[in-house]
């Protein structure tokens, strides 16, 4: 560490980010956090946030997959005629290698179940009012387990990473979170599990519709706010550049590359799932971006080395 | 007024919004901002405002198109090709008939030239990066004057509107633009402006692309945001609904009947220009509205009436 940062460090509060370990990621953020309050004025501190398998679990299934597939799980059990198409076939049999084989295709470039999936999931909330979305979102976060963690889906957020989220706040960033996942889904708990309120949620859409005084879902996606459409959605709502981007696939390397805007360094972060103990540990997805990680020296945070804690306390 | 309400009223500060005049739009707005401020939580306290013709002057021409035809005459002056095709061919000749016409044309429901304005605009800046477009489009609002006002464009904001934005915010109001206008090109001085952030402006723009680490502009319109896309993009950007909204046209009215979502019970405002001396009076474009407004007792905003001026000093 050259003196000046590391007089800059020491003016910061080092007893922060009490679950990460005293290794070289925690140090290369610290660092970068002294330097950006020294040098960039607050509303330049934005930091961007990935969430599924950034900020919280995505194992087995992504969040959002439980909570779309108990739809149309319902939808099957009261329209039979639908048990012919696929996703409400899969689902009503209890097919899980379906299921779990779309996403894992997707991951290998092969998109052909994922669009059938889809096309179903699309349909699970057709017509319904943005307001009802969020009540029956909210409702299954707070109350449904997570299937492996024994814990609600509202608590299987990563502590180390609601700690750097309070930890950049605390230093003047503003964070937002750029989620392939649904923003409207994820908005309704945002607040609560990292601090980051609904209009700092940007995300994957199904096209939403103005009928008489009301907004309700179509079942028309609107953006799929993954790889290149990442960088360009964040500087839609923002009008800024990050300066900090944090991810764990490839659909997050176009917002990794991004981020600084070609005018700062920015601060790159990958978290990488090799805690087989703790979590799920798993590269499905996620090799090119820990090629590039390791290539481009981006901090590649491990979660089995540098967090002593996962999960917050129950 | 209730004796609650005036208890209330009285405990806000009446010497603000200094350039209205003490009339019932005045007194309707002060009334609003007391009764939320004792019974809505900050967060919920969200206020959305159209631009053109609401924030700031938006005759002879809008800002944007200004902006927009200057580049046109550039391109129209480089590539002579171009002079036999519309805009191109209007912007060489000075047809200023077939340019006003167009716009005048989309507010009687024909958009045919306006189409075909548009098409050539969106190809005004194709390929640039949103930082040089930033750059270009503060410099011309910095700059250029405008026709009439002799000021220029970026002092061409309302005073009573600024006025009511910090009041607003002064109240723990969050105040956002949603305008039917470039949210790129008025992000670059919505801060000097109106004090609002560029994340807090939300407009129509063109389709953006990700391209080797840059976000460059496209010849596609993404989205254009008037009518009943301005509800649906509040939403998509907010997460909330707001419980003030202002407008001055057609497009705004189903931002305007959105408000409140249902939930509570609204400030419409809706700006009459109706000031021939001081700005412009027109109602072409806003026939509707104006019936709305008299039908449902929304707040018409007389610019001749209830502002003792309409511009700031120079």
């Amino acid at each position: 560490m050259a003196p000046a940062v590391a007089m800059l460090v020491g003016m910061t509060d080092t007893t922060e980010l009490p679950s990460w370990r005293d290794t070289a990621a925690r140090q290369r953020i610290v660092e970068f956090v002294a330097v950006a309050v020294a040098g960039i004025p607050p509303e330049d501190r934005i930091a961007v946030f990935d969430n599924d398998g950034t900020l919280w679990c995505e194992k087995p299934l992504p969040v959002q997959a439980d909570f779309l597939l108990r739809r149309i799980g319902e939808l099957a059990e009261r329209y039979p005629a639908l048990r012919s198409r696929q996703p409400f076939k899969a689902v009503a049999e209890r097919d899980h290698e379906w299921l779990g084989g779309a996403i894992t295709k997707h991951y290998q470039g092969d998109d052909a179940d994922l669009r059938e999936m889809a096309a179903g999931l699309l349909q699970a909330y057709e017509g319904t009012t943005v307001d009802e979305f969020a009540h029956l979102a909210r409702d299954f976060l707070v109350k449904c387990e997570h299937p492996a963690l024994g814990r609600p889906y509202v608590e299987t957020a990563y502590q180390p990473m609601t700690e750097l989220i309070s930890y950049l706040a605390q230093h003047g960033f503003t964070c937002y979170i750029a989620t392939g996942g649904g923003r409207d889904f994820l908005r309704t708990v945002s607040q609560d599990v990292y601090g980051i309120p609904a209009d700092r949620v940007i995300g994957s859409s199904v096209a939403l519709e103005y009928r008489d005084g009301r907004i309700v879902h179509t079942a028309r996606l609107d953006v799929f706010d993954d790889g290149p459409a990442k960088p360009v959605r964040i500087w839609s709502r923002i009008g800024r550049h990050p300066i900090l981007a944090a991810g764990n696939a490839n659909g997050d390397l176009p917002m990794l590359r991004a981020a600084g805007g070609g005018r700062r360094e920015p601060l790159r972060l990958l978290v990488i799932h090799d805690d087989a103990e703790r979590e799920f540990a798993y590269t499905a997805g996620a090799a090119e971006a820990i090629a590039a990680a390791e290539a481009e020296n981006w901090v590649a945070v491990s979660m089995a080395g540098d967090w002593s804690q996962v999960f917050g306390p129950r």
